[in-house]
């Protein structure tokens, strides 16, 4: 299986092991420790929260919809690299989501023996 | 492509779209609102940074990490709720990560051809 | 000096020590621990960021201008209450802040000589 | 009555009517406007839950607890700008606090005849 999440922890993983804390964001922020990592989730939860309240009602091309995306992306962004920094990844939590909603089935089986 | 999140926004679109706000926790958090939805993710991503303060340290089979991998659960779940409210889903966000960090080339669109 | 704070200082103080964890509510968040008491923190800053949102351009008596007040009451009486709850209160901070501003000076010594 | 709050108030509304954006911290956060102000306010209540998360079980004079202090006076701080930016200040919610606790009674009222 190859989605973007997997991927991304890929390339996380990588540039955590590699950095030297100036070469990249994500080994400066690996350097600098679990609160700054953490500093980053909550700020960008009320950035995320901000947005949405911005984008309710507007097109989903406007300028605030994008912005949206965005700070979901951040969001999602810096709570994979606080999962590295932990020592585990997305499958985890992918995992945990399919046992809640009875999705770790067929789809998935599937989409496992095809990578 | 059949990942664990685009079969999730399917999911919580169903739910959204059948609900009436007593059948399902989606549905009541749709029919509560924006500013309810939004209220979650805030308060699920404080949880977070609490749950990784408290799993630092500790083994991946702690009690305190699958609490950690619990509460990203959760906050991810919220902010798919909140894109499905708002009229998007995972597609969008995961696009953006990948234009971010190079990763929308050849695996995602083999993983496509594949589906 | 009898300001609003150094009196729920005093309450906050009195309930945490008298209470069974039943009696009140700021018993039981004590009764529970630090992290129910941050999550409660977490959870009030995110309902003022909503709730700002939604007063900006409102009157000042408008049903959303009296959530604002509430929202933020609510966020500073629990960030008194982990106060209380981590051995310190109100005075501290206000000290820090009038550091911060210059604002130690005649006006406290005053309504300090007052009271 | 002249308590530090009140008198942060003044300093607050002072340096938003003269500043212009450049001269002083606050002045540039009114010029960037309320999400500017709330993302602050978000930023300093994740940066207080990981401080008071340090400063669990330290001593009143550790560097995790002057870190707490510092966290609460950064968070009331940026919620008395918030307050200003919509017109409002913290008299209003002192007064909110002191209507649900009872305490707005012969102290208050005191202090108010001496100022």
């Amino acid at each position: 299986m190859s989605d973007m999440l997997t991927q991304l922890d890929r390339v996380l993983r990588l540039r955590m092991q590699q950095g030297d804390g100036d070469s990249s964001y994500v080994a400066s922020l690996h350097h600098k420790g679990l609160n700054k990592i953490l500093e980053k989730v909550g700020e960008e939860a009320t950035e995320l929260v901000i947005a949405a309240k911005d984008a309710e009602g507007r097109d989903l091309e406007s300028a605030e919809h994008r912005a949206l995306i965005g700070e979901t992306a951040d969001l999602w962004f810096h709570s994979l690299v606080m999962l590295a920094h932990l020592g585990t990844d997305s499958r985890a939590v992918l995992d945990e989501l399919g046992r809640r909603f009875g999705l770790s089935g067929l789809d998935e089986k599937a989409a496992r023996q095809k990578s």
